[in-house]
């Protein structure tokens, strides 16, 4: 099968990860943080040795500014919901994804203020709409840094420059971009960076983290046993112990540092070119397909590897379900991105959303591009 | 290194299951449910494999009825606090952990009324004592089912009658029990059952589930893409969609299904009894040491296979170390609950835990009692 779907989960991973993740449950994996044996000790070293690669890659000042999830939306959930109470006003985008759209819905009912600033047919932020939208009231501004539909990518250093001189939180969800874009959350003025494991990073699904500024104060999410303060009743205040209660993932997080190393030792520049040269291939190839509409940017820059289309009188699903049978796999329908749809007129059916990774070639999407030729020509 | 910290996460596991969590990885990790192409298929009809022999495990109605959750933390966090609301009266123990403990904390300065019942010095609760708390408005009782300091069952049958004749919610925290002991939610009359993945069930570190009764209504804890209902901001109201927000642990569950599947095959009562047998060997040998206190009931019945004892004159972390330096790993401290400690006198210095499992052998046991024989002997 051509995986096409790295958007969704990035797939295969490096063997390193596969190894590493299988070393720790038949080596290591005892609770991290809770005894005081070898193991124990063996799974927390190596949890710090992950905690210390993230922060060396997002440029993180310090290994106490960063807790692990099991995915993004996590982490995204401990920051929007930690940082904002009734009466604060909030901004983000319409083309954001669901695991921020939906706790921002749910808070608008609580009596939190959110303002959905709007994006190009190509999926960008007009700067001055956000600048214009802050409030004496505004705590936080949020954006989804690439699109999971397009593949816009927000200019999070201006974005980020707005937010610090006007002292408003800023949390990024890096879902497409972490591993495949640099980040770095002091040149970007990032205080909240909440990214997945599974995807960019090549770590296994259940992994993720959330990057939380000293100083950033957030309500308690999870509580419960930390391994920490063990003989009180009150969650421990210090960040990474307050969101990081229960057993940690720790083959996961152990698959994760691999991931990660993988990535250092390729390089993110590398990652980034080769996906950009197979993004850039298929919208050269698509274009030359008067039937396929494709949405979003057509040239290659500041965008990842997501490019959504729809052929015409074909609905996407059946595309999808086609592709699968000619062995190609990508995903179709809304992308738990409500909003955008209305803005490049999909709101019926939603999109084919190809998202080619690291590990594709060229030869795949050669195979795409006949395969949708096929089909468009069989309909 | 003989490994007897099976309360903390249980080591090893069968072999299928990191064959499984292997193959998964390698070759069907795509996101569950999002996509249909054959690989995402696959992946979701995993997890609904897993879903279903869990609920075959418990005797839970339908795989519609149970969550997957990192740990059993976050099913006890997202029963607990979705459940009870201001003015809501909830009776637990001081027996619990604090994955418990520190969730009712906050919520008692919420406006939450908490009643926590003793136990006796052997971990037992009286069941008057909980039928003479319960007020008119009482929400729920929730329950340790086995201690991770003490191994003491409580009688979930008769708690779970008391609640249902009141019209209260039961919930159980089966983090000790599940997978060493038979549990029923039908017949325990249980609403409410968060379990881990990674301690009696044999699956990886990042799983656990939590099972939610029909008609038992929660406020939404994570929020986002949930792959349903995707071009609307409100999060689903229905059982599992409400709190699976974000990618779910594939690998982590395939590996799960496998050590479900490895219990049903060696038969929960056979594992019991195995459990029994080492704890009942450990105790008698312990007994035979005048200089160890062992905390607890000394029977092996209603317990499960968690000893907690000191050494006279070594204080329980200095023990913990000798062993480990013998290449013995066990847990010493507090474990995560605190208020045991006031009951049992350890309140200063915690205790050593031994938790054999299913893969310990009474030769281990004997290592175990010969090394703190040598301990007491150099001290």
């Amino acid at each position: 099968m051509i995986y096409l779907d790295n958007a969704a989960t990035s797939f295969p991973k490096p063997s390193q990860v596969y190894e590493e993740v299988l070393n720790c449950m038949e080596n290591y994996a005892a609770n991290p943080g809770r005894s005081s044996h070898d193991m124990s000790v063996k799974a927390a070293l190596k949890i710090m040795e992950t905690r210390e690669e993230i922060c060396q890659f997002f440029n993180i000042p310090s290994p106490f500014n960063l807790i692990f999830t099991s995915n993004a939306t996590e982490g995204l959930n401990v920051g929007i919901k930690g940082a904002l109470e009734k009466g604060d006003h909030v901004i983000s985008t319409v083309i954001e994804h669901n695991s921020v759209l939906r706790p921002l819905h749910s808070l608008s009912e609580k009596g939190i203020d959110v303002t959905l600033v709007g994006v190009d047919k190509a999926g960008y932020v007009n700067i001055n709409d956000i600048q214009e939208t802050i409030k004496k009231n505004t705590k936080m501004i949020i954006i989804n840094h690439a699109s999971n539909v397009l593949g816009s990518i927000q200019d999070i250093d201006i974005i980020g420059k707005i937010a610090k001189e006007n002292d408003i939180l800023f949390m990024v969800d890096a879902s497409q971009s972490a591993g495949s874009v640099p980040i770095d959350v002091e040149s970007s003025h990032i205080d909240l960076l909440a990214f997945p494991g599974h995807k960019g990073l090549f770590g296994p699904q259940g992994t993720g983290g959330l990057f939380i500024r000293d100083g950033v104060k957030l309500k308690n999410f999870k509580e419960g046993g930390t391994g920490s303060n063990s003989h009180f009743m009150v969650q421990p205040d210090f960040v990474p112990d307050q969101f990081e209660s229960g057993t940690l993932n720790t083959p996961g997080i152990a698959g994760l540092c691999e991931g990660i190393k993988f990535i250092k030792k390729v390089g993110t520049a590398n990652i980034q070119k080769c996906e950009e040269e197979l993004t850039s291939h298929l919208l050269e190839e698509l274009k030359k397909l008067s039937y396929v509409k494709v949405y979003g940017s057509h040239s290659i820059s500041h965008r990842t590897a997501v490019i959504s289309f729809n052929i015409d009188e074909i609905d996407a699903s059946i595309v999808g379900e086609k592709l699968n049978d000619m062995g190609i796999a990508v995903r179709t329908g809304y992308h738990c991105a409500p909003l955008i749809h209305d803005v490049i007129g999909t709101e019926h059916a939603g999109t084919v959303r190809v998202s080619p990774g690291y590990f594709n070639t060229s030869e795949d999407i050669e195979k795409l591009v006949e395969a949708l030729m096929k089909i468009y020509k069989v309909r």
